[in-house]
């Protein structure tokens, strides 16, 4: 495929005019071809006119149809793995195993939304039949659902370059609710996005979808990041990002004259507390626990950044963790900021009197490598100094002692929203340790048992969410099928004939879906 | 029972602080007995205390144990009727077959939600299981399921003083989820608020409940309500009024270091769409109409403040309203505030050149009186004039002459969201009009096929919402079942054993519950 380094603005492409900027090779640091030219306000207008206009009719495919273009869009995607993996790992330094990861991962996402909308059931159908004759006022016919809340804007997530970014959990999900979508690119990998662009456009056409159902921008957040979210025609963003990107986002949703809702998944530090009886099995933790740390230079939001456990065992697993994560090799990060970010916070926490470094793989502070690192502190002094329990984005983590459970559940109380909280525990640690698992269920959106909380399963039960500041609003998931409802609100049909009805709540029911008919799910 | 004048703070009585009010008879104009204290934020402190110290024990409450508490309130309600409906009519000016009939919808919600909660499938519970040998990775155990959110603050509805009050849907839906709840009392109705809280009280006490499941608070909004929104245990708000007050509470709410969902209700002018077939049924739909439009002196969010015809039949359908509205008495409105507002917008749509009155029930503009008045205008000067849309709060309407499809289609595509959008068609209408009921399902929660918009049925299917400005997030509803979900969030167990999981989700379902397991609904 030949990078054009333009942007796709429905069936066009864009023509810049605010800048160009290439993508660098962070293994190398050298500038990738082609240039990237950057779009201004003119093409945000001209992308949500599109996407006003094409939600129009897309608004009105069947699920059958939506699944069709989902699974196109799979298909397209798959056609390409081979310049998808030369152009993200060159644009990322991740491996080939993970590009081809995430490419698989992706493509699972979207044919699991549409197996999601072909089946039906999911737009929670309810019916409430009439009563003429009721005294002292008759009651009428009410049907409901889900319906699309129009053009959907999403942000490109630097650290999953395939599966949330242009075709990912978010516009998938986007897509299969019946919103079209505009996606900002990431500056860090434009070329993988342009090809996956190139592969929804191709599948936009050849599913006879109206052209604005995607658009994919290049250019700056600062202007048309920003100018897509305050566009009156968009209603809803979705972004995975730092905080401070995804807060700038909310602030200006929430500015505007009809607030829309901004899902920002944002930063987590994905507590560990390790209990006594579990610590007995603490090599296989340490090794589960390194793993988990170091997956993909710790470039996740479920890294785990903070480990808690009783004095027992302590040293000795703090030894093994130390030594297992001293042989790991420092590894490049996506990029020059993130690296940036990351040796900051590392020499942040290596400041502090009340803190001793346990392993610190060393990387050159002013290059974009990063080495495994790991701190100890005491539950005092991490309840003392707030700035302990901040995300190090990346493969670092800091290991507290809190002896006894009321220490412990002071630790926990003291955290801030998360999007898992994980529990080594036995069948004995259960009874001494009951109110834990209570308190961290009001802290985070997934609960992990004998686990770790890296490597987030695409599934019909999983949660991706959590309180803020874990993400802007922890109602909901970015990961799987219950994503969809982020694009959607509920309508009520009163007294109408078959007819007017969507097929889903005709009396017959003739998609065959489950409904909730008189208050009884069928 | 004796009235006390002092807020509900848990178990104890408020000691005031913040100064004091009586309320006023709208009929007489006579200031009511006790005086009430209002409170400062000491008191939003402590009632926020005691709500966070509940929610730890309420939350754990069963389906069953929360469908008791919810019973025995509606259970007390009924024991102090009579007094609800002498203390509410003399604070409203509501006749008492209205006080009656809302007690009764209060009643209603709280059982339907009780029966709700007891059966239990509301939380969505869904479980994949754990395929151990999936290559490359296997696959975990995942099981998740909507979990209450924490404190809620609910204001009370100046036009609904016990069905969107003290007790009524917002309440009864936090309390169905799991949260307890802190009310901030309306000022023109606070011995109704005070008789309804005491009954809740009393539901407490008797079911064994935490104190902190509710407080009843007293006091100014801009102080003691932007407290309360501010308040970092606050989780969610419920809210029923004005747009200028939903706002205000909305831009609180987003400017918290933690941002929490405003659920308001606001305004909404509820246009009714008279298509040429229908048009010849015009007696039956004038009647119908002119009672939509001054049923409880037009004080309600679903009242029709707008009526777009074509041109046949409309000037024999305005001379019918006109009639029946001019045979209508002036009434009592539920407050001064109320009064002098709907007096000035009609006095500025009457001060508009391209606007008539086609009817005018006068009622002395200094009164809490207001009279039925109809205004006639066309599409061109409609569409000129956007404040035409503006809702009049009160028994008034505007009728758009709007010829053909693509002028109807235009004044469709102008309105704001709305919380419901009416269609009077015959079949041969239905083809002639097809892309209006298109247009208006994306301006409006509910769509009226041959009905009127007042009279929201408290049923599963029922949305009570739509898109900004008629609410602040249209996603919801705040009447009916559907609602409860607005004061949860998802919550998902990885690998947990059954000992640890909530009963929603243990192996066995030992609640009988509808599930999702491996994406298969049973």
């Amino acid at each position: 495929m030949d990078l054009q380094g333009r942007s796709l603005i429905g069936a066009a492409r864009g023509s810049g005019g605010a800048g160009e900027s290439k993508a660098v090779n962070p293994t190398t640091g050298e500038e990738l071809e082609p240039v990237y030219l950057s779009e201004g306000e003119e093409s945000v207008e001209e992308a949500c006119r599109l996407a006003t206009e094409a939600f129009l009719e897309y608004r009105e495919k069947s699920g059958k149809e939506k699944a069709t273009f989902l699974r196109t869009i799979a298909d397209e995607i798959d056609a390409v793995e081979e310049e998808i993996v030369a152009r993200m790992s060159a644009e990322t330094a991740l491996p080939e195993g993970r590009c081809r990861g995430e490419k698989g991962r992706t493509c699972f996402q979207l044919r699991l939304f549409a197996d999601l909308i072909e089946e039906g059931s999911w737009v929670d159908a309810r019916i409430d039949h009439a009563e003429p004759d009721r005294a002292p006022l008759s009651k009428p016919d009410c049907r409901s659902m889900w319906r699309p809340l129009g053009p959907v804007v999403v942000f490109c997530a630097s650290n999953f370059p395939l599966a949330y970014s242009v075709a990912g959990g978010d516009s998938a999900s986007a897509w299969a609710a019946g919103c079209p979508v505009i996606v900002k690119a990431h500056a860090s990998h434009p070329g993988t996005a342009e090809i996956v662009g190139t592969a929804v456009r191709a599948a936009v056409a050849k599913c006879g979808m109206p052209e604005g159902v995607f658009s994919l921008l290049f250019g700056s957040g600062r202007t048309i990041g920003q100018a897509l979210v305050k566009h009156p025609q968009v209603r809803a963003v979705g972004f995975t990002g730092s905080r401070a990107g995804g807060r700038a986002l909310m602030d200006t949703a929430a500015a505007r004259a009809e607030p829309i809702p901004v899902w920002a998944e944002m930063s987590s530090v994905n507590p560990v507390f390790i209990l006594p009886g579990a610590m007995k099995e603490r090599e296989a933790i340490a090794q589960g626990f390194v793993g988990s740390l170091t997956l993909g230079v710790g470039q996740f939001c479920t890294n785990p950044g903070l480990v808690i456990s009783g004095r027992e065992g302590r040293s000795a697993f703090a030894g093994q963790v130390a030594s297992l994560a001293s042989e790991t090799a420092p590894a490049t990060m996506l990029h020059k900021g993130i690296a940036s970010a990351y040796h900051a916070a590392v020499g942040a926490m290596t400041a502090k009197d009340a803190v001793e470094s346990l392993a610190h793989v060393e990387a050159d502070a002013g290059s974009r490598l990063a080495g495994a690192v790991v701190f100890g502190t005491s539950a005092d002094d991490f309840l003392a100094d707030q700035s302990m329990a901040d995300e190090m984005f990346g493969p670092a983590s800091l290991m507290v002692e809190a002896e006894g459970e009321e220490r412990m559940l002071a630790v926990a109380e003291s955290l801030e929203g998360q999007l898992t909280a994980t529990v080594h525990a036995t069948e004995e640690d259960r009874e001494q340790f009951s109110r834990l698992i209570a308190v961290l269920e009001r802290k985070a959106g997934r609960l992990v048992y004998n686990g770790f909380p890296t490597g987030v399963e695409v599934c019909h039960a999983m949660v991706h969410g959590g309180p803020a500041p874990a993400t802007s609003d922890g109602s909901s998931t970015s990961v799987g099928p219950r994503a969809i409802t982020r694009f959607t609100r509920l309508v009520c049909w009163q007294g109408f004939p078959d007819d007017l009805l969507p097929e889903e709540l005709v009396e017959e029911n003739p998609l065959g879906i489950s409904r909730i008919v008189d208050g009884v799910r069928g």
